[in-house]
């Protein structure tokens, strides 16, 4: 399964969210206008896409469905900028950081610009209650992250406490795609809910993948170094498994305990972990419990008229728990 | 002049976004809870007043009002926030900032969870058009940080290109302050254009005076060190005069050029930098532009009705070119 094939209902559509991407770098500071090219190029679309497809169900008006699938894709862009600043991160999407080539401070600002303009566009779809849910979206990812500086190296966390950090740092941002798109097609209450828990549940999964490729994919795949979330102290599902199936002589808890150990061995407890995952039953239990929350989020379409839009979306669900990168 | 007398107009008012801004820091997440108790409480709250002062003037309606006024004040302390983390400050209103007490990240964190609920705030009032100033003040702020740090220890910058950076940085906010008062009154435009161009040279006047006081102040009056933009290679209006006074043998010119001297004969010459400034007729000089931009600020006032608010706007002026803190 492509994206690209399942993105065909909203294809044209989508060229033009990257055009409109592509012009917020058109800015008369040149030092601006390098860091935007720097970063608003590439990317799957997914969240976009997600917005569009959502809104084919109902009244599909492009003049406020484009600012705002635009504006989700921005928002996302932004997270990404501060999340590499903070983290410290050399490379996203096979090329430097914008932190590693101009500095942690320049990324922050560029950050705040980027929430800025995706907040603009939000406010052109005209709809105030969609702009309150970017507004409040925002303030879910960053606590979220926030809460994920005072969980690093932590050892003592619940599966749940996992699943409610990435339904923050990440399903929330896939919830507003889709329940932006719901509200902004006029779709009746209960459709909007549903959508927003589809997109909640995709979210969901995708982030355990995401946590999972950290583990099994290759850096020319992840388009970054593998075993990242280790090196930042956090604990995922991988993670956790890995925990209970060996609860001694751990690399995991070693890797979290020693934190004053040289790099090397550091880096040599990352390797033991990620070979220990591949190589165990781990992998296969992330992939279903991911494939839970996708059947999930496929069960909440159910609900929705029988459109070709709905196959499409069912088909994301399927990506999500399928990608390798 | 004392800036209790000058709100007299809107006092109760101001106590009720007060509570709303203290508000914000009721988070079921303790560790976000306490970084909020620590900045939010404090402040002149000259921004929120400039709201609701410019709204007495046509419909004062505090449905819309408290909203945006609590939307103006939180977003300057986000700036706050991020800005000092990026120039890694110590100390802000006396007290240990957030970046020196928890981290760079959490700050920029915070930072962006404080600018997501401003926007939630700007949203309440129902009013788009506040909105998108909103989103295009924080795009207009942080390019202009942005800006600053290419501008960094550069020489030969121009007063234009001063004047361009201050307005961006700090006279857009004074200037979204007023216009969304006047808007969310119903003011008719020309009325609304003026209370703008009022809020843009009322910020002008007030950076240029925060400026000086960095040279003229004192660690106890400012809440800061002084000293603080040489030291971040910020070259302000003192010290663009002090180099053309002074075109040899220049402590900011040594400063500048010599970055790798040893951290004691920096401070020596950001010593002798404030010395000579304060000893000199650039204070003065300094006064009289921005009293200049204050003159323009109160002329602006001249199209609106005559009542007692026009009065507490000029006192505003005054204060902002008398102020010592």
């Amino acid at each position: 399964m492509e994206l690209k094939t399942v993105y065909r209902l909203v294809k044209g559509d989508l060229a033009r969210v990257e055009r409109q991407v592509r012009s917020v770098t058109e800015v008369d500071f040149p030092g601006l206008a390098e860091l935007l090219k720097h970063i608003l190029l590439g990317g799957k679309a997914i969240r976009p896409a997600l917005t569009l497809l959502t809104a084919r169900f109902y009244d599909y008006n492009l003049d406020r469905l484009l600012p705002m699938a635009t504006s989700v894709e921005l928002l996302h862009t932004a997270t990404l900028v501060h999340d590499d600043a903070i983290d410290k991160s050399a490379v996203r999407r096979g090329k430097p950081t914008v932190n590693s080539l101009w500095g942690e401070d320049r990324a922050v600002l560029l950050g705040d610009y980027l929430f800025a303009k995706a907040g603009e566009f939000a406010a052109l779809t005209g709809d105030l209650r969609v702009v309150r849910l970017f507004a409040q979206t925002l303030q879910i990812i960053s606590s979220g992250e926030l809460r994920q500086t005072f969980d690093a190296f932590n050892l003592e966390q619940s599966r749940q406490h996992y699943f409610e950090r990435i339904t923050r740092k990440t399903a929330s941002l896939f919830s507003l795609s889709t329940q932006s798109g719901a509200i902004l097609s006029q779709a009746p209450e209960p459709s909007v809910q549903a959508l927003r828990a589809y997109g909640t549940n995709l979210g969901i999964a995708f982030q355990i993948v995401d946590d999972l490729l950290d583990f099994t994919g290759t850096e020319k795949e992840l388009g970054k170094p593998v075993g990242s979330d280790l090196a930042q102290g956090t604990l995922t599902l991988p993670a956790m498994l890995l925990l209970e199936r060996y609860p001694e002589d751990n690399p995991v808890r070693e890797l979290f305990t020693n934190r004053d150990m040289p790099e090397i061995f550091q880096e040599l407890q990352i390797k033991r972990a990620i070979e220990t995952v591949a190589n165990s039953a781990i992998v296969e239990e992330c992939y279903l419990i991911a494939a839970d929350y996708c059947a999930q989020a496929r069960q909440e379409l159910d609900l929705l008229p029988d459109k070709p839009v709905r196959k499409a979306l069912e088909e994301i669900a399927d990506f999500v728990v399928s990608r390798r990168s």
